[in-house]
């Protein structure tokens, strides 16, 4: 029987060559706290993926990559812009306020589940007047909460209007893989060449057990940022002792552009499941299928029975009835997407 | 040829078992969060070692738990006594203050590495007074920074002293269990039933890869305290989503008594060593090896030649003319021990 | 020539009655940090005011009333919802994120500056969800930002609301006279038996110099939150140690009822402003005076010319054009106000 | 009846030409948070005073000033080094903590209650590592706790240890001017002649109602801090709204140097009491009478009488039997320490 557990891509295991890299990494003793040689030839390949100077630190979870990222710098009394439906706004119990030591998430609204220099640049007020917490950060989520995707212009335009107001520009990349793939883009467009600073470098969906980075892009904005980094995870307890097994997992992650092809199935298999649906029950996506999520109202009756047949999924609000989020991974098969649509195609006596 | 690296147990990597627990638990999708079967087996399993009901928070890092466990049960404004050489105070570069909201690590001096009801009672002053921070945990390290172990009765004195003042007692157990086979000692013994509320559970040192559990013993005074905890630790980026790999490491790691087999072998190897030393030499270590750790004052001259020998081990201020820790781990080797022994031995000119 | 400064209630000085206390409480020594007999008279005046037992804690300022208070009923991963245009939420620089360690203020939309139980429990999502912050407090401006006035039942609909969700209430009363006198009700009324957990009795921009009062409602609901208060205050550095100087005051803030008096006339002020608005350009208030505040469209024209004429007040947006507030105070006179009316008529043309 | 309390300096009132200045300043309307003529004025004189540029920013309370002023160079794993009976870490219940994020209070034992720079250099350890927190800030009180006055060569001298590991000076000037008078010093001299970055300038205990002023000394270490003090202040809480009337205070304070006049009256008295009480009951005070407070060992017996006879003052441990703190004022006069002479000697039966 095929999987039908279409809940998050965090409901997989870990891809077998990212298994394997840990147990490879299991010889003899190693320094401790990333001072290890799999570390060290992380940090230079990341360094070759994104063609630049990189600072690479690993970490454990999405939520920590985020709040460390984001505090390093954004002030106690600073705004970090994101959009509404942004996991740090609404899905991390305040990690990123924890972390800054209080700092404000400004949401705003904003089709496909982006955020656009107007919108953030129509937020800002009292800029300079010390009643009012001060622009401080751009937070965009790449893929989208949505499973959109930002294109390299979008992203510049962001950039932009973050100098304008000193402000820095963050992406929480839980899903970078799939947004890469999605539209062809180069890692470092979507990043440092469109003006990112920061980026929390996703893996555990794509693929790993639980292994993410923060991928620094050191510039004049960011002066200073690398070291204080560094106490910042420590202080946060996000400095993993056994670092080599971190680092071995994000090794293999990125040898032979796994990451990549990972990406591109989970996102193929979204696609296809996006397409079995609309032809079975006759009901497009909510939003372009540019990553590997689907959201799409199935209606009351259809989502129901899925459910009763033991298809695993989370109700959406907002995008009409029966509305869901159905989530497919680098380990999703044709037969469960096709299962899930027959399925549908049954419920809606079609 | 043998391993030289006696730094500490954490450059090891993970025992065999729990590197197949992990291979194992790549089966299929698995709820997000914790709310898998590994974890549910995890929290029975422990229940049964500590022969009660428990509340299990698995975490990557002791630096984590230490750090929630603590702010479960400490208020900004409190006080938080430990030694002075506890890993708290000197090596999770504010951790504890972080996730308390500043409340203040009150260390102590001790012998042995120990603190006393006396030395607590003792810093104690304008209890009830807004102009001074407030009692509010006693944080102990089992086994000690010096590799010492805390017996029950000594536990028992400080939990009483920790209840004259309205405070919660926390161990810090990165080495509990090299704690428990040293004397002999259930792991209720040294908790609970001597009045311990919170424990940080360790494996990692001690065979995995990184996994750690806050163990809270629910009773009057930590009502709430649970609930608290897992807010606390989803907030502070602790919350894996793939949590059936830490679990299934602690799993394994619990059955068939790995745990403390792996920490018999490591303190075995710890007095062998020290035996070996002294033998070697003529110099006792500096306290009684306890655990799995050796604190020796190995004179200038034969610390240098070890190191330019290629072992590996760090300095230890205060306890005398090339004062060292040597660390045993689960895969120590005698053949190791022994090595750096004759080694010592040459370098001593005996 | 009269006064023209309409910017706020806070370019007042003091009423001369409480300066006249300030001087009569130098007296010989008294004890500090609040154990004094001008604060104990206080406490006794205000349970006799809100005619029952209250805990009372004096501040030099609203901001630290506010965030105090809120954070003494939210923890680190509450949500407090509030008006959009909420002073903690606008106009405090995150004084309520830094004294609660991070919680989010969640702001709402309503009309007339109000917010209703249905936009409160509209705006909750995922209650006892670990992934997200948790329902806390929820937090209104009495009179609201925009100069209107809550009814009690619609405050105790609050309450009830707050009440399903385990969150506390709480006023930020910066102009609670205002409200008090606007709609005839007892101090009583509009908070505890309303279901008002907590208040910030504002006194300083009716006539003190510098003088609030937390003022804690004790219940089932906020049990040690009285204790907790005042290690908060201390640790917030709100603590002032020649507290009698505060204590006095507010004594004299509110003997022979000189706080609802002040309010009378301020509130009698607006409104003969408004009016006096309304007759010489045709343009009525943009909400209804129901405090000291103001909110007029005069247009740009008209603005311009009151500013060239040496008026001072702050432009407002998002209420027509030529949008401003203008604030009277305890001190305003009637010649003050007329004579803005009437250069606003030759302004307009009329 | 003189007065009989020697509790502390904060017991007094207000001296008169302060209150004087307070109804001066209320005349008509004035901006608001700052941005007055008397604060203007203000920082004008300390400039004066302190014969060069300086950042002012008043507050009301000390421990304000303090937590405000240390946050300000302090990150949350920041180190502040302190004596072990400093106000900072013991008598503002963790106001620094609060402020900085999270700093830790490195407490240093020292004769006459100073530190040297050999304590601090001594107690630095893992500077640079990222599991210990790092030096950030030394924070000396002037005068010492326990009466004494640091001499500008000892300020100098830590001065330099703080730059040698990248460290900001703060002086805690609760007693600012009676450490002036005693060593008959001039503000420069005593503060960024010495290396002093910023200053909490005293002035309630010395004759104001409830006003200090942080004092930033601008230079290359300090570049931004003056801004984001500007947004600390606020965000804590400390922007007073009817900000003239804490300006007014420190004005009328500085004016015709009455602070200085205070200040060496209150020495004076000091000094008549202490040897007042070693002419009664033969007893030298514990440390050089260098300020307005006399620590002396009374025995029990006098202590008790003085008590009886209705004396008020703080007993104070590990300075001999009956150890007490008497705390003379700029209102003190010289019957009142007359007084207190006399009935020490007849309960000492001489």
């Amino acid at each position: 029987m095929p999987g039908q557990d279409f809940r998050s891509d965090n409901v997989s295991g870990a891809h077998p060559a990212v298994l394997e890299a840990l147990v490879a990494a299991n010889q003899g003793p190693a320094a401790a706290y990333g001072d290890d040689a799999w570390t060290d030839r992380l940090a230079r390949r990341l360094a070759e993926i994104f063609e630049r100077e990189v600072t690479v630190l690993p970490v454990a979870t999405g939520t920590g990559a985020n709040a460390l990222a984001l505090a390093a710098v954004t002030p106690p009394w600073g705004y970090i812009f994101c959009h509404s439906g942004a996991h740090i706004a609404v899905a991390e119990c305040g990690a990123p306020e924890l972390m800054t030591g209080g700092a404000h998430l400004m949401t705003l609204p904003g089709a496909a589940g982006k955020i656009t220099p107007g919108a953030v640049e129509g937020a800002i007020f009292r800029e300079g007047d010390v009643h009012a917490n001060q622009p401080a950060a751009i937070s965009i989520s790449q893929a989208t909460e949505i499973g959109t995707v930002y294109r390299a212009a979008e992203i510049a335009a962001l950039a932009e209007a973050a100098r304008r107001h000193g402000m820095a520009l963050h992406v929480d990349g839980a899903r970078f893989a799939n947004a890469l793939v999605s539209i062809g883009a180069s890692p470092a467009e979507l990043t440092w060449r469109a003006g990112v600073d920061l980026l929390s470098f996703g893996a555990t969906k794509n693929g790993c057990l639980g292994a993410e980075a923060i991928v620094l892009f050191p510039s004049d904005r960011t002066a200073g940022v690398a070291k204080e980094l560094t106490y910042r995870r420590k202080r946060g307890g996000h400095l993993l002792s056994k670092g080599r097994f971190l680092s071995a997992q994000l090794e293999a992650y990125l040898a032979n552009d796994l990451w990549l092809a990972n990406a591109r199935h989970a996102n193929a298999m979204a696609r296809r499941l996006a397409e079995g649906l609309q032809r079975a029950i006759g009901v497009a996506a909510h939003e372009p299928v540019e990553s590997n999520q689907v959201f799409i109202a199935l209606g009351d009756v259809v989502a129901a029975k899925l459910r009763a047949a033991g298809f695993l999924f989370h109700a959406w609000p907002g995008i009409g009835a029966g509305g869901v989020r159905l989530v497919t991974s680098f380990d999703s098969t044709e037969a469960e997407v096709d299962a899930l649509a027959a399925t549908a195609e049954v419920a809606a006596g079609r």
